[in-house]
Formats: C-alpha cells, sequence, structure tokens
C-alpha cells in the first residue's frame, strides 16, 4: 500500500495498517523554510505565484513526513473573483463588506478559472512534482464561512453583521448563500479537473450559530457543494469546527469523511454523528506548544480512541499554530507513523 | 407574587405563571447613563467605588425592569489579592502571568472581605436601595476560567499558556486551581453573607477544552465551590460556555440552575443536560444587534421552546453587546414580561 491509497481509502472509510496524518495548515509560520519564503513574498502574492505556492505546499511533505499535501491558498482567494477586494493585514480584509440586498445583487459567480488561473497552475505543478508520492487535497470555505467573511469584511469575534442578517434579512442571506455556493462549485470542480485529489470544505463559523440556524444556512448550501464534487469523483471531507451541537446535522451532509474538533473524543463524536463514518482529527493544536513526551502521550490517546472508527485520519482539531516547535509537529507524524491498529 | 419570588423560586425548579428575566453584563456601555458614569472614572475606578458600583448596578434595573440586579464588578477583581496586578486595557491585563510551580506558591490565598472590601460594600448599598424591589445577584468566575486568565495574563484566542499547562504541568494546574478555588470560595461566601441573594458562577473558558479535560480540570473545583455557596443557603447557576459537548458533565456540578448558550435549543439543552434542571439563558445576543420586530420573534420563540422546562430564567446567551441598541434590549425584556406560559 503506497502513501497515496493509505489516505484516499481512510477518506473513503477503509482502514489500513495505521491511520494517514497530515495537518491543517501544515504549510505555514510553523516552518523555517516557509518563513525564508514569507520574508520575499507577502501573502497574497504567495497565493498567486504559482512556483512559490507549490514550493512551500512540498515543505512538510520533505519536513513532517505527511501522508498528503494540500494547496498553499487561502478561503479568501475566490472574493476578488466575485467583485471584492481583497488584503490580508495581517488577518484577512474584505472590502467593501455585503451588507444589502444591493450589495449582494452586485457580486459576480466568476469564471473562475480566468479569474484565478494561479490556483489550477498551483495544482498542476503539484501534481507533477510529488509524481504521486502522497494524494493533493484541494480545499475551500463552506458557503456559510465564505459568506460570514464577506459580510463583515474581517475576522469577528461575534460576526454581529452576519447574524444581523442571518436573523433580520435572510431573504438577503439566501441570496448571497446562493450566490457563494454556486462560486464555490465552480472553483472547487476546476480543483479536481486540474488535479486536486480530494477536498475538504472547511466550515469555520458554522458553530457560531445553532442547530436550528445551522440547518437553514449552512447545510443546505455544504449539501449542493458536495455532491457536485461527489460527481467529479473525489472524496470530500467536511470540517464544522466547534460544531458539536449540530453533530446529527452535520453528519447529514454527505461528505465521505468529516472533521471533527478536540472537544469531542473521537468516539464520543462518532456515536454523535451516528457512527460508519471516517473521521480526521482532533488533537488539539495546543498540544504541540507543550513537549515531545505530551505530545507523543496525548497523540497515542487519540489514535488508540480512533482505532475503533471506520476510518480514521490523523490531524489536528485545527490549524497548526504559528509558535508551534518543529519538533513537535515532527513528534506528532511520527507517533502515528508508528502506530499500528491491532 | 412578588419579583423576589419570580427570580428565586425559578433558579428553584419552581414555575411562576411567566419566566423572570435579566440580561448578563446588563450594566454596561449599552447603556447612556453608564456611559456617562465611565467618562468620570475607568472600568476598575467603577468596581472599586461602592456608591458608584451601587449606582450602575441599579440602572438596567430603572430602564429595563428586569427581575433581578446583578453585583456591577468582574470576574477579575480577586486576582490583585492574590498578589497580582490587574489593569483594564480595554480588556483585563494580569501581571505578572502564573507560569510555573514557583509562580503558584508564591500566589496568596487571601482574607477576601479585608482585601475587597468594597465588593461586600456595593452589597451592602444595594440591598438597602432595591429594598426588596428584586434579589440581587452575586458573581464570581469558576476556578478554571480564572486560573486560564492568571496563567495567560489577558484574554487569548488559544489559551494556550493555560492549555500547555494543563496538558504537560497538570500538577501546577491542579495546584494553581486549589488556589483559585479556595479564594472563589471565600469571595463568594462573603458575598453572600453581605447579602447576596443567589450565585452566578461563570466557566466561560470551559468549553475551550474537552469534556475528558474539563471533568479533570474544571468540574471537580466548580463542585467545591459550589457546595460551599449552597452551604449558605442561596440558590446558585453554573454557566459554562460553549460547552455543549461536555452537557453530561456540567449537569452533575450541584448547581440549581444551568446556564446555556443559544448554540442549543432549550429543550435541547435540557434533553443534554438530562433533564430535570432550570434552565437560564438563550436568546444570541446578536439578535439585540437586528430590528424590534426579529428581537420580538426570536425572543418569543425561545420563551415557547423554554415553557416545558421544570424552571426558566430568560436571559441571553452570553453578555449583552455594547453595541446594542437600548430599545432591543427593551424590547426582549418586554416580549419576556408579556409572555404566559399556559
Amino acid at each position: 500500500m503506497n502513501h497515496d491509497d493509505l489516505f484516499l481509502r481512510a477518506c473513503r472509510g477503509e482502514r489500513g495498517s495505521r491511520p494517514p496524518v497530515w495537518l491543517m495548515r501544515q504549510a505555514g509560520r510553523y516552518l523555517p523554510e516557509y518563513r525564508e519564503v514569507r520574508k520575499k513574498v507577502d501573502f497574497l502574492t504567495l497565493c498567486r505565484t504559482p512556483e512559490l505556492a507549490a514550493q512551500v505546499t512540498l515543505q512538510p511533505i520533505e519536513r513532517l513526513g505527511v501522508d498528503a499535501a494540500i494547496l498553499f491558498s487561502d478561503i479568501l482567494v475566490p472574493a476578488p473573483a466575485m467583485g471584492l477586494n481583497l488584503d490580508f493585514n495581517p488577518g484577512p480584509v474584505v472590502a467593501p463588506p455585503v451588507r444589502s440586498a444591493d450589495d449582494v445583487k452586485h457580486l459576480v459567480v466568476p469564471e473562475i478559472e480566468a479569474e484565478v488561473p494561479f490556483v489550477y497552475e498551483t495544482i498542476r505543478i503539484l501534481r507533477r512534482e510529488l509524481q504521486g508520492r502522497v494524494p493533493l487535497i484541494g480545499f475551500a470555505a463552506a458557503p456559510f464561512t465564505l459568506s460570514a467573511y464577506l459580510v463583515e469584511g474581517e475576522g469577528s469575534r461575534t460576526f454581529g453583521h452576519w447574524k444581523r442578517m442571518l436573523y433580520a434579512a435572510p431573504e438577503v442571506a439566501h441570496a448571497l448563500l446562493d450566490k457563494t455556493t454556486q462560486t464555490t462549485i465552480r472553483y472547487l470542480v476546476a480543483q479536481v479537473r486540474a488535479g486536486a485529489q480530494a477536498i475538504q470544505l472547511f466550515d469555520t463559523w458554522a458553530g457560531l450559530v445553532s442547530a436550528e440556524d445551522y440547518a437553514v444556512f449552512s447545510l443546505p448550501y455544504v449539501k449542493r457543494v458536495l455532491d457536485a464534487v461527489r460527481a467529479e469523483g473525489v472524496p470530500t471531507i467536511y470540517f464544522a469546527l466547534d460544531a458539536a451541537h449540530a453533530a446529527g446535522l452535520v453528519a447529514t451532509c454527505g461528505a465521505d469523511a468529516l472533521g471533527t474538533d478536540w472537544r469531542q473524543s473521537l468516539a464520543d463524536a462518532s456515536r454523535a454523528f451516528g457512527d460508519g463514518f471516517a473521521l480526521q482529527g482532533n488533537l488539539d493544536p495546543c498540544v504541540l506548544l507543550a513537549d515531545v513526551a505530551t505530545v507523543r502521550r496525548r497523540t497515542l490517546a487519540m489514535l488508540q480512541d480512533g482505532a475503533g472508527l471506520p476510518g480514521h485520519i490523523a490531524n489536528l482539531g485545527h490549524g497548526i499554530l504559528p509558535e508551534t516547535p518543529v519538533d513537535n509537529a515532527i513528534a506528532f507524524v511520527e507517533t502515528v507513523k508508528g502506530f499500528r491498529i491491532s
């Protein structure tokens, strides 16, 4: 079994001799070689320069020996194609924020390959350079999360503008969600056609609303996106952060594998989802701020917890933190690679 | 039935003709009369000046007609009594942060009444001025949440320092939790003896860790605090934010009533807790950023949802936001007061 099989088969709920492993945000600031590249270019230029984006995508493959590569990009990369300005300062800033029915009407559902050609060129370079060593994951934000950013204009503790729209002007929210859904479908289908071998959909802000609002404002759009991606023949992973309260709904999204954060054990998450799913996760990224012994101990506990699942893709429960010591990331990956499902 | 009965009886799981209502952070920046007082004094001076703290505590009683008053203070007010410096800038800053076994050893379990006499004087003034119109709630942070702030030194997205301590040096974390527990017990027992008629324990950061870690690092200390407060004969409310994943554990804490945020409906939260509890909550504070019609509609839905519970204290699911229009806060309170449990 080569690495390619290990990850893709786990997505589909087939168990190998050990779980495959990768880390969300594995190409990032915790790696000195990434910081070297960033000395030369800003974040958005890096996303938009295929040779450099491919280079940093490959860094954790070399350094950590993970079982999958994930396209180096950002969930807001499609925003300019929809007619908005995007900057990083250092968090994302979208301008002007989308606040009214009129703002939504002016948004474009873009011819995405013409608008963000660098994404697809990066994928083509990566498939050539990876030569099948590990599979390449493409990704996008779920429509709820992308829309939340477009309305808010930047990160927010409460997402008050977005929630005000959901609560007081749901028809405007739905019009926006429809446009972000159409855009996301085009964006991801083109990623698969360029060579992405699996797709992860990030619903980072899904957990900010009640299960009832999630069912109305996120889930139906997630289903549309995943249906379209599945029709392209690649496995899908859906990750709704901090959404344990909506697990029963999340389970109906149609993804091959479900991401889960560290708040629930993998066994508890599996029960909450209704069992039968391959799960991806779920070590608290803060564990990787501790010492190697702690990383090994908590990673082993996670692996034992996941050994009873139909499929387990070892990962963190959220993106790796910039202040993480590289040795701890290595210890995490090596602990997974040394584990054998008995 | 007077107001006093309405709130205190609901805490104890007795249903009146309608739920009592108050708002977390009801004395705060959304009120123009509060901002007037704050023009003259900074936040910490306000907390430490009994006449002024009592004045702002009473403002929402007059303006909104809520059914309970809550002491104007901050969960970090006991920190200086433990030997640390406290400032607001505008969020809390504790210095030096508590990071090592040695740091913990130097923390004082204070003679709390001598250290923060202004808290108790504020309570005595309030009981005189309230004259039984509405009951007075005292409060503190749960030991987990207070300890999280002492270790972090300020608010944090990840609470990485605190988690590193939990994961890599649990014995240091337990030593700290023991000291914050002893301090909190003294702090709250003295509040009751000064006149607080109910106590709310805020565990704002409990939801940042897994259910398993919550069971080890928060719950046992919450139980100790609630046991000590209950022995003083007043009802207790425990509110662990964003902790739906640990609901079964939260339910064992021993509080008379449990707070819950908006992520779960009251009916779902009640089921997750194991039924039989009076619940407090749970409108998303962001609903109060919308229009009056939306506030009324969503408040009514919450009230209907809560009508089947053993007891319901209408409240928000987190503190009222500073940018909330006062009219929306009034609409929330009036909707509750106009509701009749059929």
